[in-house]
């Protein structure tokens, strides 16, 4: 990400603005604190954009609007090149403890959730992408000798590259004894992709009043919210085995791997429709589709359907309406900001890659704020804070 | 990196054929078992490369040559692109000790080792690295909030990318409670650059008998062999405090940042000297200049002076030289494999960037080996297994 407070990884969602109750589980208590990180992030953020300078020794130059965006892009003359490096997050705690629980590793999905962290953002900005590298770092070697799930972690990256038509470059296997924690792993991605051509950059220049929204379905919590999640497996007296569904355990289900949703935005390109801006919903849930700086009105007519997961996360931490969708992704994983005329046939394109889609807003000019009408929730631009 | 095991990470080097006395410290000893990690990375390398045939979808094509070498390729049509993902190792745990002992915190260095980790292996393959992303996965929160070294950090993160002539696109600031240690931090950069025009591409085809080994100074140990280093401290009466030469303790020697060698390759071809080949002294050591797979014979008559920090460790861990050059860059940073009458000039180019070189050897035609002839050392091509 390009130090967008927050985006991206799965412990990075900044306090909702909701009142809570006393028995509410809230991101504060989840043990994240952002008046810690913020300073180092405003530094990096300025040092960061005082280099962009230096591209001219080479003659490019890069995209300024992409900065506060998902993916960072550089514009090298036949086409831009965007790259990226995300975290996971916490989630393989969840696949550790389920793997003591069951016997069975479930790496491979982990696997495509580092992917989709990093894919599902580079695609935001219209970029194809092309290469992604590993990086897996243990708590020592012997992370390594667990042949079940090292064999599940490299069959998931494998099957996740493919769904997403790129090369797997190559990548780190360090062993960081006194760094990583013994018999735990931090797991990335990087992505180079290219905007090919030119004008498939969606950084939102043509984003307007009368545009459509739609949004296409997430599988689960993803990788956003897990320290949430996972703080309120204390709550529950089977822990992770408690049912949020039928036959449907709460850890298998918080396991369901990340949409990779770059099949979709390819196929939108080959039928002929730009989307004029994308928003990943990761960390913030809903009010990341406020992201782009523009003053427009978003108006949501239509609600997707919840996954059981993000219901049952929600009751059990006893969160009003207005606090699930500022953390989770209450069952919409992406969103396409497109011309109303194409709105219909992005769902058809969405659901022909297998991922459900809805019409469910549009956009409208006026102040810039989120109207969720189902819902009686309405956010302003200052509820989300990202630049 | 490429998969090639243990290249570029603090703790990758494999334990070297050497024959050792009871008193020796190896890398066996300092505690990274590849038995344990290879089988998962020769199953990762399989995968990867079973995905190039992804790139295709897109038009495009992998470099296949680049596979095992130090960062993969990618014909996009107008030029080359390159990307690697790089773990800095374990170098961190040194910073932390010196800063807790003196007060000082060398993060400004640190960065620029991480930052060298990733740059020093893309311009292997002729690449002009572009944009570099950040990856500092901390342990918590608080790590972030110790305002002395987060300014260090993002103060020498800043400075080398300056150095290198790249900008910093952005990263990733992750609070990874339960994975990363506690008061620790994960520090990792990817970046991404261009073969431009291609006949930079320096993958070796043109590397034959006649050709000079023209050696680039390290500034110390580098990024590599710092397991080795910090165990070594025990053994130390005055731990990181010992002076290896007057006025310079043990751990600020060890803290000189890693030698950026970009400005170096950039020169070059500026003044119209492609290098044949290219090779990051990082594990391995000296090994290192046999990773290119051509049936060659390399011959040393020149060594570079050796930097006191690394005479000492090899001192007090008892190597004998075939050990220490096995294992440490002894001197040698960044070796370039260039045409016979090129090589005075790429010496007199890298010390106007700063940076002491010598001609210190010649490429020959014969069995695949390194003689360092003033140390009486020969390798054989199996003393190097990177592939």
């Amino acid at each position: 990400m390009n130090y967008a407070p927050t985006n991206g990884h799965a412990d990075a969602t900044q306090p909702p603005p909701s009142t809570t109750t006393p028995t509410t589980l809230s991101y504060d208590q989840a043990g994240v604190n952002y008046d810690l990180i913020d300073p180092l992030k405003i530094a990096a953020q300025r040092a960061a954009a005082s280099t962009a300078s230096q591209l001219a020794h080479h003659g490019f130059s890069e995209i300024l609007a992409s900065r506060g965006e998902s993916a960072y892009v550089v514009d090298v003359g036949p086409f831009y090149l965007a790259s990226i490096v995300e975290c996971l997050g916490t989630k393989t705690l969840v696949a550790d403890e389920m793997a003591r629980l069951t016997g069975v590793s479930r790496y491979d999905a982990i696997a495509q959730d580092t992917i989709a962290m990093a894919i599902n953002d580079l695609i935001t900005v219209g970029a194809t992408p092309l290469v992604v590298q590993a990086y897996w770092a243990a708590g020592g070697s012997d992370w390594f000798g667990d042949a079940q799930r090292s064999q599940a972690l490299v069959a998931g990256w494998k099957s996740a590259c493919e769904t997403c038509q790129v090369a797997w470059g190559g990548g780190e296997t360090p062993a960081l004894a006194g760094i990583v924690e013994s018999g735990r792993v931090d797991l990335a991605a990087s992505c180079t992709g290219l905007v090919n051509p030119k004008q498939r950059l969606s950084l939102g220049d043509k984003l307007g009043a009368g545009d459509a929204i739609v949004l296409l379905a997430s599988s689960g919590i993803h990788a956003n919210g897990l320290s949430l999640a996972r703080k309120l497996v204390e709550r529950l007296p089977q822990g992770y085995l408690t049912e949020v569904a039928p036959g449907l355990s709460y850890g298998d289900a918080l396991l369901a791997p990340t949409t990779l949703y770059s099949p979709v935005t390819e196929a939108l390109w080959k039928a002929g429709i730009t989307p004029h801006y994308c928003a990943n919903v990761t960390g913030h849930g809903w009010r990341k589709l406020l992201r782009h700086p523009a003053e427009l009105s978003y108006r949501i007519h239509t609600l997707p359907s919840v996954p059981p997961v993000l219901t049952f996360i929600q009751q059990q931490a006893r969160q009003d309406d207005r606090e699930a969708y500022s953390t989770l992704n209450m069952g919409a994983g992406f969103a396409l900001y497109v011309a109303a005329e194409d709105a219909q046939r992005c769902v058809e394109i969405s659901r022909a890659q297998g991922i459900e889609a809805w019409v469910a807003g549009t956009v409208e000019a006026g102040p810039k704020c989120l109207d969720i009408e189902p819902l009686g929730i309405r956010w302003g631009g200052e509820d989300l804070q990202l630049r």
